[in-house]
């Protein structure tokens, strides 16, 4: 195949190396851009730097902030010190507080435990996270947040294990049927898991 | 739902911007960013920046090159100028280049006809393709190399029309059966054309 000029070559290149992108979809990424004007490419541009020079992580819960030190709900004084929510990444913050059911403080652990793909406790933050429950009296509940799966699960019994010295509540999200769900459809473990769950009305 | 802080907003709009990419990718495509080290991200961000300031359009097909001025493939003394294949955009030139079945020259429409969508013979290339076609008494023959969809063989139509008044030879690519393709599942346009284009062995 014919190459295309090495700027579209590299430019190509760069982002095929975003998650999910191959060479063809990167290609088509460089030609979109091609069809706009210079400036907007620009601005595309310095959003990335921005992103990779402007971004760091909280000091004590790890998320991603744009001011350095300590980052917005560390230092809301609002927020109640007394419940802690570990979860896998940045991210999932902004969806528990969409959420608006919440209102401690996080812990971002920075994945899930993967023995196989080399994701030890070591390559976690699970010593930040044991050291801070240590440290601050204050916590009084640990809420592990993670994704049911084979994963997240492995990461809860991990946790859970490590905080039991403690002597804090150490809780889990609750699962059972999602909205809208039809009984019809749900797994055997998903219904199990909502008729141990049962609530009195 | 919460805010993510400004530089991650702002790169996750940048991306969404592309082609076929959602917020959510979008965001996807961020996380991913702030995983890898702040050279590689800068490394995007200038690749980014040299395709908007490199790349240019080749003053004779209108091709994308990074030389400015006239690109490698006019340049070439050894491609047959009698020829002249009409592309819908530059990145049709590398597959017809990756045939290796065609040395002759390229014009680049930039689109194809769809009045529907506000793409008039005014927003291509067509002006630039009859003088081109009327000035060089060397082009025997201009193959319009157009996708055979609707859009495609509009543009195909039109064309062969504004070009037939100088006595060219104007062509179009064959239809029939793809390579690997079973005569079983064949729709009845494609097997038809295969059979009207049917060749002595």
């Amino acid at each position: 195949m014919r190459r295309f000029p090495e700027p579209i070559q590299n430019a190509a290149a760069a982002l095929a190396r975003l998650p999910g992108v191959g060479p063809k979809t990167a290609l088509r990424y460089v030609f979109y851009l091609l069809k706009q004007p210079k400036a907007d490419i620009e601005s595309v541009a310095r959003a990335l730097v921005a992103l990779g020079e402007r971004i760091q992580t909280c000091s004590r819960c790890y998320t991603y902030t744009a001011g350095g030190g300590v980052c917005e709900i560390c230092t809301d004084a609002r927020r109640d010190a007394s419940l802690l929510c570990v979860v896998e990444e940045s991210r999932d913050i902004a969806t528990m507080e969409s959420t608006d059911a919440y209102k401690g403080l996080y812990h971002v652990l920075g994945g899930t435990l993967n023995p196989i793909e080399g994701v030890t406790p070591d390559a976690l933050r699970v010593r930040e996270l044991v050291e801070r429950v240590r440290a601050d009296e204050t916590i009084r509940e640990i809420i592990l947040a993670f994704s049911p799966n084979v994963q997240g699960e492995t990461t809860i019994l991990y946790l859970a294990k490590q905080l039991a010295p403690f002597g804090r509540a150490v809780t889990r999200l609750a699962r059972g049927l999602p909205i809208g769900a039809s009984i019809e459809y749900a797994d055997e473990v998903t219904l199990g898991d909502a008729l141990k769950g049962r609530r009195t009305m």
